[in-house]
């Protein structure tokens, strides 16, 4: 299995209107990710899970769970998948993880209380990490990324705590999508070179 | 320099609703391989052009040239970058690039018009190429590919009559914006050991 977090600094909590994602506390961000972590060509990654950490207004923090292996109705656009979140963040967040639509759930979580249900290794993906190509393993891990923001402080704490690897994919500052894709990359290569 | 030029086989060549743009000849892929060719965090590449090919109707073909170093007002969403193409393609296209929003231009071009005027070394990007990390240089190219529909046959003749260099960038049949993401890691990574 493979795992991303994507940490929303200022994503919305609440439905939002799909004509504005980027006022959304930059939700077509949020969108693009999804994207890259669950398709390929023509069909979704089934051994891959995506967590959202929404932490903008009116109702933070809440978590979103996106399952690839059981997903359904989704496409890879900005517009689809976020009608998706817009259906997610409509469902009362409680302690419970509640359904939404098939595959997607929500529940009420900080980062601690998240790493500490999901039982990854943690990769944490920022610019000072050590080149990707160069770490062994890396399987069945849980990539930590921020969005266009990058992480507050005291997400930041929780993680450099929490994580086993500290890993960068690009000598350049890249988008939070395209760190996914280049992590996804870079297993898709090793895994090919195994079987 | 950098360029890509992706092939939209059933692209639309004239303006479309923005909130429809999977129904636009999946003007959404285009919309993503534009940001994914141009956009890094919070920036623009400025070494990079991308030019599409517009093949779906009513008005085919179409060619549309966005410049890094001289567009301006362009967001990575997609609602936004297909703002910028929906204008683009109200221009009344001809002969002579005719210029829509800054560093946003529009001909009508077929392949081979397009490919007998752009001065690169053209690179062919498909399932069975050579592997991207083995095939050395690159560097002035131009990068072509297709969208989710695949090339249609005779556009391939054509590609495979003037590629110098065939490659591939994953060992699993990718969407076209991850191709192009895969490809500047290639190119960012061979740039910052040399520098």
């Amino acid at each position: 299995m493979r795992a991303f977090l994507v940490v929303g600094s200022q994503a919305a909590t609440a439905p939002f209107n799909l004509n504005g994602l980027t006022n959304a506390g930059r939700m077509d961000i949020i969108c693009r990710c999804i994207a890259q972590s669950l398709f390929v060509s023509h069909g979704v990654r089934d051994d891959t899970d995506i967590y959202l950490l929404l932490l903008g207004p009116p109702d933070p923090p809440k978590a979103v769970h996106i399952s690839g292996s059981t997903v359904r109705y989704m496409g890879p656009d900005e517009r689809n998948i976020g009608g998706i979140i817009r259906k997610a963040l409509d469902v009362d967040a409680g302690e419970p993880w509640r359904g939404s639509t098939p595959g997607v759930s929500v529940a009420r979580r900080d980062l601690s209380g998240l790493l500490d249900e999901l039982s990854y290794e943690v990769v944490f993906l920022h610019e000072d990490g050590d080149d990707i190509r160069a770490v062994d393993g890396l399987k069945d891990c849980l990539f930590v990324l921020g969005d266009h923001g990058g992480l507050p402080p005291s997400i930041r704490i929780v993680l450099e705590g929490q994580a086993d690897h500290d890993v960068t994919v690009s000598p350049l500052s890249l988008q939070a999508d395209q760190c996914i894709t280049l992590v996804h990359n870079e297993l898709d290569r090793r895994h090919a070179g195994e079987v």
